[in-house]
C-alpha cells in the first residue's frame, strides 16, 4: 500500500506555520506498516490543489489530506476531491444536524457558511470531529482511499486515532510490522563511519540502514519489516550486533538518548561527582550537564572563567603558565581542570579553553582551536581540537567532544 | 517566478525528524517576493526523486532541494538532478581541493567516498559551504534555476544567506517588493498582547500583522507590499510607530535579534561588565551571554553554584541565610548576585536560583518557582517567578526573564 500526504494551506508555503501534522501522520502510518512515498504541500489555489490530487491519485493507493475543510472561501479541499474523481457534492442532512448540534452545545450561532461543511462527495462518509466543527471525509472506491481532515492538529489527531487508523488497519490487516531503531554515534564523521561498515551497508535489505549526520554526531537508522514486533526486534538486534563489532566504540546511545544523559547515567552508576571549568564554551557544558533531571546528584559546580583573572583567582591557574603558553593552551586547560576539581572537591574536573571566533584568531592559534582537559584521581589529560564554522558551532562541537571523551573515560574506569 | 521546494530524505517521511528547512526557506522566498507554489518531500529513492524533480522542472522556474548531498550511498540528489536534465556529472578538481582542504583544517582524513561531493552536473557551479563539507549546487540554464543544498539546517541557511538569496534577488528584481519586519516582544503573553492591539489587528491590510508565539517571546510579523523598498519600509515604519505607542515597553528587537544580543549592545554602549551566579539555569545564561561575538568585552566570569557549598565558598552566601530561607529564596538570590559582583569586581552581578523540576518541589516551593536578582552600584533587586512546563522550559524561561529584566534596567540607567 503506497500512501501520500497532501497538506493544504498558503500559510504553510509562506512559512508562517510549521507543518507538524505530516510528521505525526508519517509516524503513525509507519507504525501500522503503510509505506509513505510522498508528502506535498500546496496553497489555497483550486488549480494547484486539483493538479496535486490528480497526480497523487494516479500513483498511490491512499491519499491523506489536511487543511482546507473550513467554512471560508479559501477552503477548497472538499470540492477539489469531488472534482478530481468526477463526483457530485451533495448536502447530508444528518451531518448538518450534527454541525448545528456542535454550535448549540458551544452556545454559539452557526453561521450560514458552515452549511458548506455538510456537503460530501457521492459515496463518501463523514469522519466525526470530536474536537471541532469541520467533519472529515473518507472515500473508499475503485481501489483508492481518500481521507480529508482539518489542519488543526488536535482535530486531525482525534480523527486519525478514532477513525482513520482503525479503518486502515482493518482494511490492510497484513501481519507486517515496521520497527525502527536509531543508533547514535559520536567522534567519527559520516563518511569515515560509512567506510567502516560499507559492506554491511551494501548488503542491507531487512533491516535497512540509513546514515544521518547532524551537528557533532552521526545516526544510523535501522528499519526492519517482519510479521511481528518480536521478529522485527530480533532482526534489528542481529544487525546491531554486527555493527557494534566494527563501530562499537563510537556508539553512545539510541533513539532519544543524548550525550549529557548518557554521561549522567555513567556518573550515577559510578557514584562520581563532577565540576566544570569553562572558558570558550561559556557555560554550555554546565547547561547540558544540568539539563538532566536529578543532575544535582553528580554536578557540584562550574566556573565560567572567561577572563584570565578568573582563571587565576578561582582555578589557581599559574600566571606564569598564562604568560608562557597563553590562555589557549594544553597547559592552561590542564591547570583549569585540576583547579576546578580541587576547588569543588569532586571526583572529576573538566575544562575547555579556545578561540570560538569569529575574531581573536592568529596564525599560531586560529579560530576554532580548542584545548580541553579531564582531571581525575589518576591525574590530568588534555586534548587539542581544531573546529571550524560559526561561533555557535565551535562552542557546541567543543561540548560534544568533551562529553564524548568523558563518556569513554568513564566506560574505561568501571 | 514560480518556485518549489523539494526536501529529500526517508527520515522525513517516517516522521523521525521534522522539516524545519522548508518553513525557513518559504519565509525567505516570501521576503524577496518569490512565489512558492509547492513543497514536496520524497524519500531516498532514485525513481521517486527523479519523478518529483521532473514534474517540478516542468511546472516551475525555481526548484530548491535540501538533503541527499552527503557522501553516502543513499545520497542521490546530485545524480538525480543531472539525470533529470540529461546532463553529465564531472569531477571538479578545484572543488575537490576545497573539500580536501576542509578535512585538512579539521585534522581529519578525507574518506574516498567524499570524492563524490566534488562532482557537479555540466554547467553547474558549486555553492560554498561555510559550515560543512558538502558543497551545494546552483544550475541556471534554459530558464530554470535549480538549487541543491544539504539538509543540515546550519549549512543550508549559510548557503541561502550567503549565495542563493543574493543570486535570486539580483536575477528577479521585479517592481513589486514584499518587505517583512519581525518585531520581537518579551514579558507579555500572546493573548494579552493581542488584546492591547486588537483594533490595529482588525484594521490591518497593508502591512499585514501576524502574531507568532514562541518560547518566552511573542513576535509580530509586519509584511508590506509596495512599488519600492523605500515605500514598503515607510508603510512598515508607520504601523510600527502605532504599535509602539501601545506595546513599546515589551519590544526588545527586530528580525534576527535575540535578547542576549540586545543586552550585549546595551552593556557595550554603557561600558559595563557583568558576572553571573547561576543555580537552576546551570550555565545557560553564561552560554547565552557568551554566544555574542566579542562577549569578552563585558562578560567577566560566571559561577554555576549548583550545590550550597559552592554558594557559600565562592559567592559568600551566608550559611544562616541558606538555613533560614533556603537556597530557593529572594534572600539567597540577592546574596548570590551581590556575591558574584564582588568576586568578579564587575559593574553588574545577576543570579538565578529555583526548582527546575521535575522532582524537588514542595507545597511551599513548587516546581517552577524561581528567584532572580540583579546587583549593581545602587544595590540589589530580586524577582520571584512561577513558571510551568518541563525542566528545559523552566531553565529557558528563567534565562529569558532575567535577560529581559536586565535589558529594562540597563535602558533605565542611560
Amino acid at each position: 500500500m503506497k500512501a501520500e500526504i497532501i497538506t493544504i494551506g498558503t500559510e504553510l508555503l509562506l512559512g508562517q506555520i510549521i507543518d507538524t501534522n505530516s510528521q505525526w501522520i508519517g509516524q503513525k502510518l509507519a507504525e501500522i506498516g503503510v509505506d509513505l512515498y510522498y508528502k506535498a504541500t500546496v496553497g489555497d489555489n483550486k488549480k494547484r490543489i486539483l493538479d496535486t490530487l490528480q497526480s497523487s491519485i494516479e500513483r498511490s493507493d491512499i491519499i491523506i489530506t489536511t487543511g482546507g475543510l473550513g467554512p471560508t472561501q479559501d477552503d477548497l479541499t472538499r470540492e477539489c476531491i469531488a472534482e478530481a474523481l468526477g463526483l457530485d457534492l451533495s448536502k447530508n442532512e444528518d451531518l448538518l444536524e450534527e454541525i448545528k448540534g456542535y454550535f448549540n452545545r458551544m452556545g454559539r450561532n452557526m453561521a450560514d457558511n458552515n452549511i458548506k461543511q455538510a456537503y460530501l462527495p457521492e459515496g463518501a462518509v463523514a469522519i466525526a470531529n470530536s474536537e471541532g466543527t469541520a467533519p472529515g471525509i473518507l472515500l473508499d472506491q475503485a481501489g483508492k482511499i481518500i481521507v480529508a481532515m482539518p489542519g488543526v492538529p488536535i482535530e486531525m489527531k482525534a480523527m486519525m486515532v478514532e477513525t482513520v487508523l482503525p479503518y486502515l488497519k482493518k482494511k490492510f490487516s497484513k501481519a507486517e510490522v515496521i520497527k525502527s531503531r536509531v543508533i547514535k554515534t559520536c567522534g567519527i564523521g559520516e563518511s569515515s563511519l560509512e567506510e567502516l561498515i560499507s559492506d554491511i551497508l551494501i548488503e542491507q535489505t531487512n533491516p535497512t540502514i540509513a546514515p544521518l549526520a547532524s551537528q557533532g554526531e552521526v545516526k544510523l537508522r535501522l528499519t526492519a519489516k517482519a510479521d511481528s514486533e518480536e521478529e522485527a526486534n530480533k532482526l534489528i538486534n542481529l544487525k546491531e550486533a554486527k555493527l557494534r563489532e566494527r563501530i562499537g566504540e563510537y556508539i553512545y546511545g539510541y533513539d532519544d538518548d543524548n550525550l549529557e544523559g548518557v554521561v549522567a547515567k555513567l556518573l550515577w552508576a559510578r557514584k562520581l561527582t563532577i565540576a566544570t571549568a569553562e572558558s570558550c564554551t561559556g557555560g554550555l557544558i554546565g547547561d547540558r550537564l544540568t539539563s538532566v533531571a536529578g543532575s544535582s546528584a553528580y554536578f557540584e559546580r562550574g566556573v565560567i572563567s572567561y577572563n584570565n583573572q578568573a582563571k587565576v583567582d578561582l582555578l589557581k591557574v599559574k600566571e606564569s603558565t598564562l604568560k608562557k603558553y597563553g590562555a589557549v593552551s594544553s597547559q592552561t586547560a590542564e591547570e583549569m581542570a585540576k583547579g576546578v576539581r580541587d576547588l569543588a572537591k569532586t571526583d572529576i574536573g573538566i575544562s575547555t579553553t579556545g578561540i570560538a571566533g569569529p575574531g581573536g584568531g592568529s596564525i599560531e592559534k586560529p579560530v576554532g582551536l580548542v584545548y580541553m582537559a579531564i582531571a581525575d584521581k589518576n591525574g590530568v589529560e588534555s586534548y587539542k581540537y581544531q573546529f571550524n564554522g560559526s561561533r555557535g558551532k565551535v562552542k557546541y562541537m567543543t561540548s560534544q567532544v568533551i562529553l564524548n571523551l568523558l563518556r569513554k573515560k568513564l566506560l574505561a574506569t568501571s
